[in-house]
């Protein structure tokens, strides 16, 4: 849906400030706690319990489009953040929405993008407990979600070591086909793995398994990856067909996966396995292992041959 | 400072995400603390007490144009919810920032701008602990930054009741000319009024007397202002001379102040000027009292005369 209106009475600068906080109100209804907990004071009042705190922005032409329904647009931002806590191993608790808003935004849009995600917020326990709204110029849209959330067992990036399993919790690739509009955030898989013996870091693919899964290894660490058990989502089978260089490289560079990420000891991978296929009812996805790095030597290497592997995950801010 | 460069040498994609964000810690220094407390995981772990929650945002060319150094601008931000922090009467603690960047930005300005921020945050003993950065197209150069913070005994806008003295804590209007920039949030104000007896509201003026007073009165009550204790800044002063009636539309109806307005027990106000001013070194501002309203009548009345006093405060959606 297109966020905007030509026609001044559907805009929200017809409703003005105070009236537009009131109509925000309505459409958060039961994701909105009341003040001093919620909106309506200079702060939030909240729990003093959360020990994780994360933000992530969405911005209309770059993280969404016309084609995208704004209930989804929405939830995207709280999912975005949401798959944050989750590589933590932790629970959501309060989050804060800053809006910036052209004055051409159609209300109607507004109210699809705060019930999309309320719906999120409701649907993972998340409360709405406040904001800023900024007014821009069109077309620029944009809104920024912090979260904080709740780990009693957190789940660093630092800990992983050489011998470690590494898994992905699903398939990859090609998200732009819809997977990034429509993911679930991997909360319990995350709360799972916080608790589960072994596991010894974790982090979410958001920039492609190329560019997170150094971040994992840290200066010291290779990742040694079994390239046939690479998962393919649907939507990369769909895409690449019978071109296995082509589906390699969505699977290793493509963005937006948010599947977690994570490296466990390997005396304990067969029992994570298991009892991960218990509690799921399918097994992770096993991509390969961890090794000693070779000095400034590569990070990701080609378990088959033992030589570099040529790719690169998802760059914000790209050479003009 | 313009934020914009056209030599792409000088500009943040020339160094790219990776090698920004290393600058970003180098520029934050002591203000950001060391993973896993601060940058570099899926989000930061923080200490679990923090019980208030806001944001606030800063676009160009509505809330800094090129004339604002960007040192100034970055402290803008930080002071802005530090305002918010101390009308709670709370500390702030943790921070993150979220830039909305177009790939002209110049590294130099975003250098200014950071450091800026991580100046302000030593000062206020607050960490800058993560944040994320999109890309935006010029000239929508935008951030909004995320607090959390710590209030033993919170301060809200709920508890004033009939009777109650009003005051403010520093002289009001032309805020444009500098002070929104060189302000100093009131922590310790709202710090020393948290535990001060009789202080039953308090919120910080962001948007002008005359909208922000309703918002303590609630729909009970009506403000009764005595317009010649209306403290001008020496700006106002500078800017409207011996026109009375220019000095007091600045006064209710400029934004930005970002001083307290505060209700005290009447039993308790004169104690409470005494202790203030002890503490301060000069009496706070008081500037009337709070009565019933009068059914659906005026909220802000002329003391002199019970009129109805007719001031707008500062409209963030304007009509187009």
């Amino acid at each position: 849906m297109n966020p905007f209106t030509k026609d001044p009475a559907a805009s929200v600068t017809s409703l003005g400030e105070c009236a537009l906080l009131g109509r925000m109100r309505e459409w958060l209804g039961a994701a909105a706690p009341a003040s001093p907990a919620g909106m309506g004071d200079d702060c939030a009042l909240t729990e003093p319990r959360a020990n994780l705190f994360t933000c992530d922005s969405l911005l209309y032409g770059r993280h969404f489009d016309d084609s995208c329904p704004a209930e989804l647009a929405g939830e995207k931002l709280l999912k975005r953040n949401l798959s944050d806590i989750a590589a933590m191993g932790g629970l959501p608790e309060n989050a804060l929405l800053a809006l910036f808003l052209p004055p051409q935004t159609s209300t109607e849009w507004l109210e699809g993008f705060v019930r999309g995600l309320a719906r999120a917020a409701l649907r993972y326990s998340t409360s709405i407990v406040g904001g800023d709204i900024a007014e821009s110029s069109s077309p620029f849209l944009a809104a920024t979600l912090s979260l904080t959330g709740r780990a009693r067992r957190p789940l660093l990036r630092g800990g992983a070591k050489a011998g470690d399993v590494l898994y992905v919790s699903g398939p990859l690739g090609c998200s732009i086909k819809g997977h990034h509009l429509t993911f679930e955030p991997r909360i319990e898989q995350g709360m799972y793995l916080s608790y589960a013996p072994g596991v010894s870091a974790c982090m979410d693919l958001s920039d492609g398994l190329a560019k997170d899964l150094p971040l994992l290894c840290g200066s010291s660490l290779a990742g040694i990856l079994d390239m046939d058990a690479l998962p393919p989502s649907a939507e990369t089978i769909c895409e690449c067909g019978e071109d296995r260089v082509a589906m390699l490289r969505h699977i290793m560079c493509d963005g937006e996966d948010y599947e977690l990420l994570f490296a466990v000891d390997a005396a304990m991978a067969e029992e994570l396995e298991s009892m991960w296929t218990d509690r799921f009812g399918a097994p992770p996805f096993r991509i390969g292992s961890l090794a000693p790095r070779d000095g400034d030597g590569p990070q990701l290497i080609d378990a088959a041959d033992g030589k570099a592997l040529e790719y690169a995950g998802y760059e914000h801010l790209r050479q003009a």
